[in-house]
C-alpha cells in the first residue's frame, strides 16, 4: 500500500469469479482497490456472501464508491428458480445496500436479451454483411427469455435508484464476451470451418456481431467507474462490421470508443 | 344456466375484491363467465388463492379462456416485502400457470407508474389545461417507485409471454380509477373547493389529468377481451382536457372509446 492508496476508488466486483469478473479483477487493479464478492471461494473472491441475502450485502457496501454489478445467473435458459434468487432479488439487494451504504454508483450488467425477440424475429439475415439493422437504447423492451425480463428489471430498478435516490448508474446491455481459449471466440472461429452447417454458420456469424473483446469491456466499464453522468442505458460490443445495437450512445455519453472488430473473413 | 352459458368466455378476475375487480365482477358478469379470485372471502371471490403460490393457481386456471390479472400490492408507496411476493412472484405464477393451462389472454393491471418519473419531474406544471406535453407508449422506462418498478417487470414479462408462448397479452397502464364516494373521485372534487392550499389544488388538478371513469375501465378490459392483437401497451385514462398520456394507440389498436372526461371547472 503506497501513500495514495486513500484516493483510489473502492470499486466492489460482484461475480467477481465470473468471467467478465475475472477480466475486471486483473485488468483493474492498479487503478482502484478492488474488493471481489463471489458466493464460492475462488482466487479472485475476496468476500464471499451470496447477493441474495441483503443482510449479508450490507456490511460489505460500507466505504465503497462503486459497484460493478456482474453476479447473475447467465445462461439465457436459465429456469425461474434460479432467475427470482439470482437476478431479481439479488440485484434489488445490491442496489438497495449500495443505498443504504450511500455508495455513489453501481454498474449493472444488463444484457441484449432485455430485447432479444429483435434478434429472433430477424435472424439468421440480421447477422449478414451490410444488413444494416441497428437497435437503439430507446427501443421497445422484448426480452427473449426470463433471463432478458430480469434484465430489464435491473434496468428498471437502476433508473428508479438514479432518479429518485441520486445514485449514479449505469446499464450495458452486454453482448457476448468470451474466453480466448474459447472455440466460440471470433478469434478462434476459423478453427472448425469444416463445419459448414447452417446453424454453425449462422452462430458464427452471430458470435462476429455481438462480440465484446477483453479490453473493449475493460474500457467500457472503466468509462463507467468515471463517468459523471447520472444515467446510462447502453450496448457493450466491440466495433463489429456486423454489430446491429447502435453503439451511437455509447461513443457520445461514455465516450466509449472500442479498439476492436470481429474480424472478417469469406464463408 | 341457459343453451349458450357455453359459447361465454370463461374469464378469471384476480383481485375481484379490489376497486376495479369488483367493478369488473359487476359489470361483465352478464357477458363472460366470471372466476373472482382473491386472497380473502369477499363478496366478489369464488375462488380463494394467493398468486403467490403457483401451485394454488394451477387447477383455477383450467379451462379459462382469459385471465384479468388485477391482483396486487396497489400502494405507490408499498416496501419491497410487499411487492415481491404480490407483485414479481404473483405476476409470474399467473402467466406462467396461464401458459401451462393454455389460456388464451391475459390483461394486466399496470400502471402510470411504469412511467411515473416524466410526471414527478414536470408536476404541478404537467397537470395545467394546455400544457399540451404527453408521453406514448414507446416513452423510455422511468419507474418512479419499487410499485412501478414491478409494472415494468410485468410487461416485460407480458411481452415475453406474447412474442414466445402465443398468449395475447394487453397491459393497461391504468390512471385513477376511484370510487364515486370517493372524496378524490372528479365528480366530488367540488365538495372540497374550500380548501384551496397548493397541495390540495394540485391534487384535484392531477386527479383530472389521470382519471379512468367506471364504464371507461369496463369498456377498456372488454376491448381487450375481445381484441384479435397479440400484444398491446396502452394508456388507461378517460378523455380529460388535463391528460398527459397518449390515448391514441388505445384508440388505434383496441378501438377504444372513452365516453367520459374529468369535469372542469375555474379555480
Amino acid at each position: 500500500m503506497d501513500g495514495n492508496e486513500h484516493e483510489r476508488k473502492r470499486v466492489l466486483v460482484t461475480g467477481a469469479d465470473g468471467l467478465i469478473g475475472r477480466l475486471v479483477m486483473e485488468a483493474l487493479d492498479d487503478e482502484y482497490e478492488l474488493i471481489g464478492l463471489a458466493r464460492n471461494l475462488s482466487g479472485y473472491a475476496t468476500v464471499i456472501a451470496d447477493i441474495s441475502d441483503l443482510a449479508a450485502l450490507l456490511p460489505v457496501m460500507e466505504g465503497v464508491d462503486a459497484v460493478v454489478h456482474l453476479a447473475a445467473t447467465s445462461a439465457v435458459e436459465s429456469p425461474w428458480a434460479r432467475v427470482l434468487p439470482d437476478n431479481l432479488i439479488g440485484t434489488y439487494n445490491v442496489f438497495e445496500a449500495a443505498r443504504r451504504a450511500g455508495v455513489e454508483r453501481v454498474i449493472f450488467a444488463s444484457s441484449n436479451h432485455a430485447i432479444g425477440t429483435y434478434e429472433t424475429e430477424n435472424a439468421p439475415a440480421l447477422y449478414e454483411l451490410g444488413d444494416g439493422r441497428a437497435w437503439d437504447h430507446h427501443a421497445d423492451i422484448r426480452p427473449d427469455s426470463l433471463y432478458g425480463v430480469s434484465k430489464v428489471f435491473g434496468e428498471a430498478l437502476g433508473r428508479f435508484y438514479a432518479d429518485h435516490h441520486g445514485l449514479r448508474v449505469f446499464c450495458l446491455r452486454i453482448g457476448g464476451v468470451r474466453d480466448p481459449e474459447d472455440p466460440s471466440h471470433p478469434n478462434q472461429l476459423w478453427a472448425d470451418m469444416g463445419d459448414t452447417s447452417p446453424e454453425t454458420v449462422a452462430k458464427r456469424k452471430r458470435m462476429r456481431a455481438v462480440w465484446l473483446s477483453e479490453r473493449d469491456c475493460v474500457q467500457l466499464i472503466t468509462r463507467c467507474l468515471e463517468s459523471d453522468e447520472r444515467w446510462a442505458l447502453v450496448y457493450g460490443i466491440s466495433d463489429n462490421p456486423r454489430q446491429f445495437w447502435d453503439l451511437g450512445h455509447a461513443r457520445g455519453i461514455l465516450e466509449y470508443a472500442p479498439r476492436d472488430g470481429a474480424p472478417e473473413a469469406v464463408e
